[in-house]
């Protein structure tokens, strides 16, 4: 089968590799209908994350089931399931929590050893906790649901992550620090998914900004530092937001996301970077604030995300601004690096 | 009137001031029965932070009403009252919401301009907001329940902030970092207000311990660093406490409440150093951690604080361990700052 290989910085190429086949009596093979490129994945492109020669590559992914181990009872061949981005058992004390993503059993698409989602098929590990079906099959979505529920393997659920991080409540105020696929995604779990009534967007990028507005965002702040706090604070009376997100991960935004946040203020942090900051913790002893962070147990939230987007009520498919074939990656890759695109999807 | 005065490092005296009296309508005067000496008061005094010298100290006391402002309604001469370490007009939006530590016309006792809690009497501003009356008054209280509810006007009640700050819920498990008067009064807090079943104590001290254990604490730990963590681990199966009370502030305790954390576990942090650290977001991240902290809104629980020590449900009197009366307050500073008294109360 073909799949993409990170070669070194700059370089991903498609290339022969075995075919995905059943491991563990746990696994199920997946032939993927739709993957996509993630931000993460430029941090080798760029080289500012060292990684061996020959890897897969991608770790977002959805497509129909082509076969299953002996002990895999959940789906069957012939599903339409989706995959979060780490796979999990899904019955560990952790998941049992919510918390897949911190499997005792897990692991991630793409990392050393596994397959990536940017290729013809897939080996899923622990099949049964990992996969969901969804309802009706591939018969029962047409081509936008079928993009849109590709961004629920890993975008969607983190940007709506970020907002549960934070708490968000019915008819709050939240702003939302990033406006890469996440922080967009934030915006429309915030407004839609948890109701919030006002979300305040951070972003400079006019085709961004006007995709923040299309998923619910109220408010456009393009200010940066000192005077994006400003700006939001004048938007709140003065006392700043409730709730954050922070779905950038720098010392830059994290300073904006503990200033802009009111007295006794939530911070729920999904951006991620290949290197993570330290935290000053004079802003939040000051303004009392609870921060909270961690990577997107998406699993938990796919049900419920599968259900709104099959029925019409999510849409988060406009993240995806450019789709290429998987035999053109490079393409992709390139794209995003230049951030001539949002996120890139692979199909066909 | 009779004052404690900082003069200098090392130099704290008692001396005639002006005596206290109303300033603002809003105001009250208190005759002060008891005070004592914080942590916090030792920053100066070991020449940690500049301070101008003949500023007033202490900022935790307790007394009778003297005499009120025009416009204060709910104190009146002859009550006795317990002050929080600061004060507060309890209408503004942050006191509504519970955060009287950050009241928009808030302020401290002890810093500039205002008198200090170790004195003859205090000018209390925003009387009505801030002193909350006792029932039954003087009278109605024997000597160790006054002792027990001077310890509500800061460190009761920032110990239980700090349990509160990690959401500690009925019947769970809890460690507490810090065995100075706040983490001894987290572990009643905890165990007594909250209902925790199991506490760990970071302890390496026997007097402290032995209080510790008296105020509840069903385990202690000596062990710092990566062997108190492996320690805490142990404790609970491998897997990490849910809720953490940080009560100390330093890099190290940071470390370590963050690394005996288990996954989606909770920090609440009230140990507030002179100088706050920064907090490295990887432990948080990659255990999904949330972390809250703030200067403990004492307004907010003394009511209910004051019920429980006066029903004899709640008694954190023994933290003082040692009595003088003003006059002798250097020597109350000394013994603090060489660790021969938890914490030293004046009376007399």
């Amino acid at each position: 089968m073909r799949a993409a290989l990170y070669q070194g910085a700059g370089v991903v190429v498609v290339d022969d590799v075995p075919d995905a086949s059943i491991a563990e009596p746990t696994d199920a093979v997946v032939q993927v209908l739709r993957s996509c490129i993630c931000g993460s994945d430029l941090w080798s492109y760029r080289g500012i994350v060292n990684r061996a020669a020959g890897g897969r590559q991608g770790h977002e992914f959805l497509g129909v089931v082509t076969d299953v181990g002996a002990e895999v009872t959940s789906v069957r061949p012939g599903d339409l399931v989706i995959a979060p981005f780490t796979w999990s058992d899904n019955t560990c004390p952790a998941c049992v929590e919510g918390l897949q993503s911190k499997c005792d059993n897990g692991g991630t698409f793409g990392a050393p050893g596994a397959d990536g989602g940017q290729g013809e098929a897939v080996r899923v590990p622990q099949a049964d906790g990992t996969l969901v079906a969804v309802p009706g099959g591939v018969d029962g979505v047409d081509d936008a649901r079928l993009t849109a529920l590709l961004a629920l393997t890993d975008v969607m659920a983190t940007g709506l992550h970020g907002a549960v991080l934070a708490g968000v409540t019915e008819g709050s105020t939240v702003a939302v620090i990033g406006d890469g696929a996440v922080g967009l995604c934030a915006v429309l779990g915030a407004k839609q998914v948890l109701g919030a009534e006002r979300v305040i967007l951070m972003s400079r990028h006019a085709d961004r900004t006007a995709l923040g507005r299309t998923f619910g965002a109220t408010d456009v702040v393009a200010e940066r530092g000192a005077e994006g706090i400003a700006a939001v604070r004048e938007l709140t009376g003065g006392r700043g937001v409730p709730f954050v997100v922070e779905a950038v991960g720098t010392p830059e935004s994290w300073e904006m996301a503990l200033g802009m946040a009111r007295a006794g203020g939530h911070v729920g942090a999904v951006g991620i970077p290949h290197q993570m900051p330290e935290l000053p913790l004079f802003p939040i002893v000051r303004s009392h604030l609870t921060v909270g962070a961690g990577i997107a147990p998406v699993r938990r939230y796919l049900p419920d995300l599968i259900d709104r987007v099959t029925s019409g009520r999510l849409d988060p498919s406009p993240v995806f601004d450019l789709t290429l074939p998987l035999e053109r990656v490079a393409e992709g890759y390139a794209a995003m690096d230049e951030r001539r695109s949002i996120k890139t999807m692979l199909a066909g």
